[in-house]
């Protein structure tokens, strides 16, 4: 197989042994690249450090970068002075494109802290018993954005799956990557990108739009696997008005969904769908 | 929608609008309940402290703990003494199920730190570029764990899809679920969990192996989506030999089982399964 990470591509070629009704068969396949991405935050006086590592397919990493960080509350739009592959000259070439620096203009609007699934020596006794943490990982009263709340028309909503895999080059080649795509209130694409994780694909659509200095609130967001907590969570933080989602959605992700007052569409078929929160921004059809 | 958690089904009831074919209709639904677990780690002379937060769905509990912690290298089989829910008084309803502290003997085989997806202040200066929290989330070195390498009939192979499925009560249900299972070289289920998580899911049947004071180096982990590197990460940690699953595996999960001698298997099917790694211990048949 090859090495990790020479200016990583969306997928590597591997040697399989396929077994089909008995018959064995020795071919070439591809699998869908998955590489640590390492994402640092600085601005003037202070030095840029880690704030998060994410597994993630190579390609659109600066988007990636911004999209995580916005997401998690440490940057808004107007701050970002740059972003840019770590140039320290210690790296291997397996780390040249695995560290991502971003630095703001100024101090990011909260100070980094515990993330979720995060930890070390980090102290939280047991008398105040995941008060703290599990607070940090609802963090309810930080994800609403201010958007464009804009009733969508069923007809647009299940047109969304054949749009989304049309823009799916990698899934087409490997069978094992995730979509995420931002589109406007008529149902046109605005942002599709890939990702083995569903997170980081849901990043890359938002830091896209970020990146290019447009508006994240807008109104659709379409994602190809199932809706847990996170994905919902982004896509408040983002503004966004409605998620759209091929897969089923998670007890959180509706108890979100109504909290944040985003419309949760889960089980999007062509001729199909289910409404979980917010079902009367969808138009009659 | 049920309030988040009393006494936490591993389904939630849900009012949704369903869209088919241009009619609307209003029905109750059941989807996969997704909360926040704490799990804390002592022993005697150190407080329990949080070392990790994951999105889970409620049950199993004392085993995802015991499996997630044994994955990370902070658990030995011989060093529990006890897994119990929080006790502290303090606890809201909403929290009392949802923090789980895991105590053992005596110090863990590594000292608790920061954990892939982590941050903190932790500071990893510019100077070191990636190095340290890129090898953390790899940890090849750490992974590997003695087992038996059996050679696994195809027919075993071709089976394991259908017995998955059998053991998913969850996901008859919400259509929102995975699960990961254990069998034996004849492919006899040993233990089958369900989880919103993949990870999760692999984390309860090697805990459920551990608290049960059993080998959790099995012959077989047949999982339900597909496969990341960290799937392979914690196999490899439990000593399980092959790891089939109905999906694809990404690039550095195939490095990963080649380094680690397991055997992987992507694309499960009832007639036609590949082979990415260690195809040699696949029988002839």
């Amino acid at each position: 197989m090859e090495s990790l990470a020479r200016r990583s591509g969306v997928t590597a070629r591997v040697r399989v042994v396929e077994h089909v009704d008995g018959q064995v068969r020795r071919r070439e396949d591809r699998v869908a690249a998955e590489e640590p991405l390492e994402v640092r935050l600085g601005w003037p006086g202070a030095r840029a450090e880690r704030v998060a590592v994410t597994m993630r397919t190579p390609g659109h990493d600066f988007e990636l970068a911004a999209g995580l960080l916005h997401a998690e509350g440490l940057l808004e739009p107007g701050l970002v002075r740059g972003v840019a592959y770590c140039t320290d000259t210690e790296l291997t070439p397996e780390q040249e494109f695995n560290v991502v620096t971003v630095d703001l203009g100024g101090p990011p609007p909260r100070a980094p802290a515990v993330r979720q699934g995060g930890v070390t020596g980090a102290a939280s006794a047991c008398g105040v018993c995941g008060t703290q943490s599990i607070d940090d990982v609802l963090a309810l009263r930080d994800v609403r954005r201010p958007s464009a709340r804009s009733v969508v028309s069923p007809d647009v909503i299940r047109a969304l799956p054949e749009l989304l895999r049309e823009h799916q080059r990698v899934f087409a080649t490997t069978g094992g990557i995730h979509a995420a795509g931002l589109f406007d209130v008529a149902g046109a694409p605005l942002v599709v990108r890939e990702d083995i994780g569903r997170h980081n694909a849901v990043d890359k659509v938002v830091g896209a739009r970020l990146l290019a200095g447009s508006p994240t609130g807008v109104p659709i967001l379409a994602v190809s696997g199932r809706i847990g907590f996170e994905i919902v969570q982004k896509a408040a933080a983002a503004g966004i008005g409605l998620v759209a989602a091929i897969g089923a959605p998670s007890s959180l992700a509706v108890r979100l969904a109504e909290e944040t007052d985003v419309c949760l569409v889960g089980f999007l078929a062509p001729t199909r769908f289910v409404a979980y929160a917010a079902a009367d921004r969808i138009g009659v059809g």
